[in-house]
């Protein structure tokens, strides 16, 4: 005898049927099918927009794609939830039924796949689900929890358009700002650290200016590739020379772009550069470094200071003490002790902090697995976020996001 | 009172009409508004196989666009004279009344505009020139002229495209082949000397392979922009340090190109460069040089041989000591003592001789002159070969250019 | 009304007499006022044999300036307990009165200043503070203490030496080795991990190879300033490329010495580097790396592989898990749970670990505070080891460092 | 029967007696067992002093160990002739019966073996067998001849110091200097150019001040090791890619020397540099550059200007043109027209340039060889200068350097 009525116990307190997983399953798999690019994530916020408007909850644009639900329940704390929601210009090749069928437009104009290799789907899944809960449970807390659904996140541009939009002119102030992502850990892991959880991560474009002239002339000619080339190695002993070896820092050159003739110095070498760092004084030191020796290897050459542009900025993902200790303390009680498993910090980046530190507020951010430990043995690990056959595991991506999405915002709303 | 008939000596012995000389220099002009690029000579060559054909001189093709004459005379000895016939991808900057305004299109599809910077029109003109002369007067000379009307000098690509197909099957073999080039140089002046007349020339591509990896984990990666960049500066060290500093030698890296995002290590970087050395040992040690610290500087990096591909070789130039005396004296002659000047060898190169090279004959190859004696004062140069602004003066390009070459050939072939 | 006779609680039932205390604290300003050089421990060798007879303890030389000291109490495990006994060659700034007088011999035969700038004093003395508890306190424990006070800690010649000298053929195999190290944290507080508690440590000497000309004549060297400076460049892209931005591993060039006259260039150039890597795996990593560039510049510049010499090698320090763990629960309830403050890991190395690992015993290293804790106070941290003013306070160094001594002891072998 | 009194004919008018050339191979063998370091050149300078005085000729000293004689012969021109003086910390490796067997001592103390390994002696000798030719031969001249006797050619420092110290203030002033220097080429060939003879050098001594720091803590270091090997990397470059290939100059970095333990990051690294250059113009150029690269190396490593120190600078060596022309058509009359061969420039450098620079008269300075023709066949040469088998034929060196000397002489003085 079947017991359709059997509700599944998300965490303690917190139960949803069996037609609520799968409703949400669906609609993770519609969003991994159509991932969009970002700033372009048009159609995923139309769709946010529907969900939002079928459960009553007001929003409003912001950022352009950016979609703000607010989700009142009386008189209470105010939290905000961060959920992103773009993808990627990755072929996917995870060979799942709902894999990505979708492309989309590069700035340079060309057409790419796009995939949802980061887990966005995911999250913006899980932020939709927790609304339709405390939409349907009213009763067990009180306040606002403010949805953030933020565009373009990859590129770093999402959370600043947002605040620079007018966001939180028109949401009320939280007290704390919410955000997760999906990771290669164990289902039911979680990984949630006071201080630094990601890298700050800067990406410049350094334009080395030389003089042109005819190959067999180099007497006439300022050499850019000359130049240029000696920065790129002046630059790796900024990681090498001036950082102590704990301090987890890297400097990408990327790109490297000279000349159309083998035979003429060019005029000019355009290259870029990616920069992670732990912490804003690692940060600034490093970026100081780039500054000062990009400027003396023009010297070296008798030219003048290269034109450097930003490409992106991602800034700190700082997570306050006090309240990261809050949510973990939340999660230990709602999934056990062991379930806190802190992975390894990598050098990821994320725009999520610039949400909280805009206005001066706490941020919590924390990571959760929702791949099958099976994948984890022999000291396997399965493929991570950005790789063409990133998969998490569509139920547990639900389950475990959701059931943390809801017991980090209850210790802050609920009764 | 006009003398319409009074006539224009040349060199000694050596008389043309005034309607001879404007007809010439409309050629002249005729052939520089219309510069077509390396290998595409189509029109060029139609108008060179027409003035022969009105000349009445056996022709044909060879190498696709170069044109072969065949001036007989009898029994006698047989000369090769050649001039080569392609334009520049360059924008013309003379503000000439006859200034180019064609365009080409380049191996990549761009269409680009054209120019006769490298005075190739005036060789090609003084040739067909000499030819009408000879024709004219052939009781001052006997045995054969070979007119090799050469494209693809740019390139390297026309004189070996000549011999490949066939040139020297069809052509009598000469006992010596001149060739001639117009130089900022005072007008009436030479410079011709023994041995070597041009640097050689080689050009290669270079993919160094690398392994790509995201930015933020260079642990993964090989990053070919480092390994790259080490090439670039070791490179340096061969002239600096590996030849002797009288030894005339460059070696310029042109080309640089890695990675389409400033936080993607990517798989490869692409350099091309251009060698010039004065002669073959030096040329030998040189590319051996470069090969060696490609493969070194790969090997610094874990990575394996880097693919190098040649772009194009331009062969020695080699003045047969015996035969450029001859044609020195045949200068002091006809000009002067005085007319020899032999202004300081460049790194240019030439791929003249090659014609020569090819079957072992003998080759001399000298620069002549055409510019305002005024235009050296104080020190002052005009604009060099390749400059948007090179403007021999059209008359002296003609007179002087016409008169070399007919005094060079009639000291094998005058009676 | 004063207690003569009150003792002085070191930790929970180890008590000592005032007298006690002050003795050793002579004791440690004795051996600190006479620092001797590493392999030259020959006074201090003398005086720790001269208190062991004192105390009635068996001890024999190992590795020449090594002493070991047989502790035996009946049946009961055997432990070892190792204190190194080496001076610096630095000339003490501490301003202390009972400061470095002395002075050492330089393997070149220069004279320096020494100085007790590491702490080893401490080591010895709390050592021989613990033998002489042990002694006094014979019904407290049962079984063997192996005491071993080796020398040249610093040039990680002595652990090798002892065994290399038959140490564990003459003393009894213990089932564990301890360790500890006074460190710039403050009094009370002890640093203790599982696993890596130092970095690895390799020194190499490269000698690269080229062949000398007048710097007038490049073209016949081959020049190996120009060479060895590419290496130098060249190894800083291991850190900055080969490694994980989170591995704390740092590759010094120490020295770089080449030619005797500007115009001469050398026939070689030698240089000297120094590698701290966290873990085997790095370690091989690293020096692979190391091996293959420097193998690669030499070929970049047409010579041969350099000559590479090992200078110095430090082994690992790892403590097994399980026995760390037992020692750290024995000082949390010694020293309270408080005590455990775990400073952040430097890169220091430390050649304790050989003693265990030689014969394949389980070590458990840590290190303890002997620093007012003011000096920590607003950021502030004292001058650390080998600096010139590194100055532990003689009290706490003497009390802390025999109570962690005897407390790690006791949890082995008391009753 | 022999003829004791047959006389040889150095050049035409020129005879000389057997005894003559005999006495004065003697005198050259005898400089030759014995030279003295530059600016050391004590005995040589009383030899002379002796010699001069056994001739009546007037003399003083001038800059130390220089020696000036004027040797009057009534009303007439002024010229001066130098010879140098100082021999080589070089062993000699001849194998001649009268090869050196001193030694001297150098800047630092140490004691070297030395050798008249640059042909010193044999201008010595020249000079003093002119001397002994003009006064036994009063009637053939008229004027006076300036004897320079200049010590420290080979360290820049000797004609600076004759001049400073008041040479012209006491000797007339002449129309000319001359000066010729015995070359590796064969005997009776001369090499006389208008213009510049020998290259310009500079020498300098450049400290590079870091931050000291242990290796193990890169972060609190300025790495001057690293810094030094990026600046001798890019001085590279101006040989490369700032001078014409054509341009024959050279940098070439002689020493380098920095840190004193493997694990020390040190506090300043140190090299020299030598610089040749053919005039003034790409002295001052290739100089700017070096400084601009040293300055920006520097400050790519966040440090101040280095240090640079000059050690030694060698004027240019600049052949009036009408005055080299005038002793060219000498030789051509003296010793045939195919006497004048010269041979290819190398990169040698002079300061006999100063002793006419310094009051604004003309210099004419050539080579001579004295090797046997046989040395020279088969592309072979013979050792040169400053190597340790550097032998000129004595019989040679001696005959024809005093005929050069001599023919130039009377080409200004000879009635």
């Amino acid at each position: 005898m079947t017991q359709p009525d059997a509700l599944i116990t998300l965490a303690p307190g917190i139960k949803v049927s069996p037609g609520f997983i799968a409703e949400h399953i669906e609609m993770y798999k519609s969003f991994h099918r159509a991932p969009e690019l970002s700033s372009q994530e048009h159609a995923t916020a139309a769709a946010i927009e529907a969900r939002l408007h079928e459960l009553g909850i007001e929003h409003f644009r912001s950022g352009g794609t950016g979609v703000v639900g607010l989700l009142r329940n009386g008189e209470g704390p105010v939290i905000g939830f961060r959920a992103d929601t773009d993808g990627l210009p990755i072929a996917e090749e995870t060979g799942l039924d709902y894999a990505s069928t979708a492309t989309g437009t590069l700035p340079d104009g060309s057409t790419t796949p796009t995939m949802h290799g980061c887990g966005h789907d995911t999250h913006t899944t899980n932020a939709l689900a927790a609304a339709a809960y405390l939409t349907a449970n009213r009763e067990a807390w009180a306040g606002t929890v403010v949805l953030l659904f933020q565009p373009a996140e990859e590129t770093a541009a999402g959370a600043k358009a947002m605040v620079d939009d007018g966001l939180w002119d028109r949401a009320p102030r939280p007290e704390v700002v919410l955000a997760q992502h999906v990771m290669p850990q164990p289902s039911g892991t979680f990984t949630i650290r006071p201080e630094h959880m990601a890298s700050l991560a800067d990406s410049w474009r350094i334009t080395v200016r030389g003089r042109q002239a005819h190959g067999s002339q180099p007497e006439k000619s300022i050499d850019p590739i000359v130049a240029a080339s000696a920065m790129v190695l002046r630059l790796q002993t900024i990681v090498s020379r001036e950082l102590a070896p704990t301090t987890p820092a890297v400097v990408t050159v990327g790109t490297f772009h000279a000349g159309l003739k083998e035979n003429i110095i060019p005029e000019t070498a355009e290259f870029s550069l990616n920069v992670r760092t732990p912490d804003e004084d690692t940060r600034t030191k490093v970026l100081g470094a780039i500054r000062r020796i990009v400027n003396a290897e023009a010297a070296a050459s008798g030219i003048g200071e290269p034109e450097i542009a930003e490409i992106s900025r991602f800034p700190r993902l700082y997570n306050d003490p006090e309240q990261a200790e809050r949510v973990e303390a939340a999660f230990r009680d709602a999934f056990g002790e062991d379930s806190i498993v802190n992975a390894p910090l990598g050098m990821g980046s994320e725009d999520a902090g610039w949400l909280a530190d805009a206005i001066g507020v706490p941020m919590v951010f924390w990571a959760f697995g929702a791949f099958p430990a099976e994948e984890f043995e022999d000291g396997k690990v399965p493929p991570g976020n950005h790789h063409p056959a990133f998969a998490p595991d569509s139920e547990a991506a639900l389950v475990h996001g959701t059931a943390a999405a809801l017991s980090a915002m209850l210790c802050y709303v609920g009764r």
